[in-house]
């Protein structure tokens, strides 16, 4: 058997699977921003008449995957497996969402990247023969996470300048073996970097160099360039992280230039005094199922790298002491 | 493209991958237990000169992958991908040691099925031509998983008769694309299901309608029968969960034989007091690591059939008085 690997660490696909469809439901605050009008659901508040954040996490989770399903027109009986993940305690929100959705399910954890993350996966299990189609989707809730991984929301207390603001959102894309779509034609998975950051206030710093080490990695294996894509969208290093991968880069004599961006820095405004950029699993999964997937069918983006960036800690070794180790996931996705 | 699904839930690989080696590492409990002879490790105590027993736990999962890997002596630069997780908030220990090892890394979530699951998407990354060896690792950790999910140890707590106990150890198996050793032949991922436990003393009960969904699916998917295997092991619903199984199965038409039992139940003498028996990730990964892959290499077990049975709860979920999802996963082995 031929192994479709290029290089260190990507494959390329050899039937590239398509995706079919994708949909983003996210919170109010998210549909006042800049890329308000490209989601295709937009709750009134952030609970959405459910009895816990967490819940409605759960529920963002389930009507972005239920929304893949249903614009793709495909039967949930022909799903051959679910794939997803969330920030939240044991992925909750995901084991919740399955429930519902009663499919095979494959529970992922790559905290922030996992959009990509589950993109890859799914892709490999298509190409690989295992599924003719398979749904992909991620949530994050700004409310959940800060109650698990910071303060409590209510007590207001101040974010330093480098935070980044938890997405309330969840996107979802459903793959396919044939059809009509974009296709996710190669992906680099990422390794494991902790460079000794241990500010849980600056997430950004903390994933920069594996986003790096992935993005690398990535162009010396298909021998391309950052010019070679309409658009590099890492997601979600916000302002600081986005600085410093720009920095590791060119130290590692490759400049990214305008092509080059954060889908930390596309979901807020300025003034919706986020500080240093948005962060989540849903950021990067709704800014691609929405904006991006837009752009691609459009035609006005050819060839696009989403890195997923995921900071792997948890509440429980930050207050041991331990820093928090990075990870970027790689996906190639063509219009 | 022909699909290698067969049935509704069932993939059937080409190419059946083989485990080239496995590696187990427990606690002193653990070694104490009928099973003790069959670990590569035994710890002399839970903490092992570590600072917390959340950093004993991720350093449990690095000695078994790394074991894995120079037992079958295949250099660590050999390996595409690391796949691994375990019970704790954002598979902390799962993350912890993909740091160290440094490998394009997927993380997992599937509670105590996790190894099953790694086993199966590891089998299709290798016959889907992704990679040529896969390393899939899980653990758990007794004190770690009290402190998380139920009362601190030190306060002596009584725990109800149908508990299971938390295993202190991780597993681990090296897949290769070719090579000696037992093979992968199928797999059928399952879907999550929730009968409405709400009892978290009660992981068995939570758990064995999904295990006995998947466990009808496969052998409808693959038209066998239980006695068409040497072993049906289910890891890990304890008695309680075991014997709702066979319930479950009988009521369904499907009787399990002497070829049936659970990992929880293999793992503890009578006289160590664990009430319903073993659980935890480790749990069927050490099973299966030590006592299982020595028989079928052995060939005193010819087909196995490895049904890892996961609780996707979390504590916050069941103090919100949410009841307990349950999910199965099978993977076939043959020696």
């Amino acid at each position: 058997m031929d192994l479709k690997r290029v290089g260190n660490q990507t494959v390329v696909f050899s039937s590239p699977p398509v995706i079919l469809a994708s949909y983003s439901v996210v919170g109010p605050m998210e549909g006042r921003g800049p890329l308000g009008k490209t989601f295709d659901k937009v709750w009134q508040d952030n609970i959405n008449g459910e009895k816990s954040w967490e819940l409605a996490e759960s529920k963002l989770l389930q009507e972005a995957m239920q929304g893949a399903v249903e614009q793709a027109g495909i039967p949930l009986s022909q799903v051959d497996y679910m794939l997803a993940g969330d920030l939240l305690n044991q992925i909750i929100s995901s084991n919740f969402a399955a429930r519902k959705l009663a499919l095979p399910f494959i529970g992922l954890y790559g905290a922030c990247s996992t959009m990509a993350l589950g993109m890859a996966v799914g892709s490999m299990l298509i190409d690989g023969g295992f599924a003719s189609h398979v749904l992909v989707g991620v949530s994050s809730h700004h409310d959940s996470a800060e109650r698990q991984y910071r303060l409590p929301t209510e007590q207001g207390g101040q974010r330093s300048l480098s935070a980044q603001w938890t997405v309330t959102g969840a996107g979802s894309v459903l793959l396919g073996q044939s059809g009509t779509g974009p296709r996710i034609t190669a992906a680099t998975l990422g390794r494991v970097l902790d460079y000794g950051e241990t500010d849980v206030g600056n997430m950004g710093a903390a994933m920069a160099p594996a986003v790096a080490d992935t993005l690398l990695n990535h162009f010396q294996d298909l021998q391309r360039q950052p010019e070679d894509y309409s658009l590099i969208a890492s997601g979600d290093l916000g302002m600081v992280g986005a600085d410093l991968t720009r920095e590791v880069m060119l130290r590692s004599g490759m400049s990214l230039g305008s092509e080059y961006t954060d889908c930390g820095l596309m979901i807020y405004d300025k003034s919706q005094d986020v500080h240093a950029g948005a962060s989540g699993c849903g950021c990067s999964a709704v800014v691609f199922a929405g904006d991006i997937m837009q752009r691609l069918t459009a035609g006005s983006l050819k060839r696009v790298l989403l890195v997923g960036s995921g900071a792997l800690h948890s509440p429980t070794s930050s207050l041991q002491g331990e820093s928090v180790p990075g990870i970027g996931h790689a996906v190639v996705i063509e219009g």
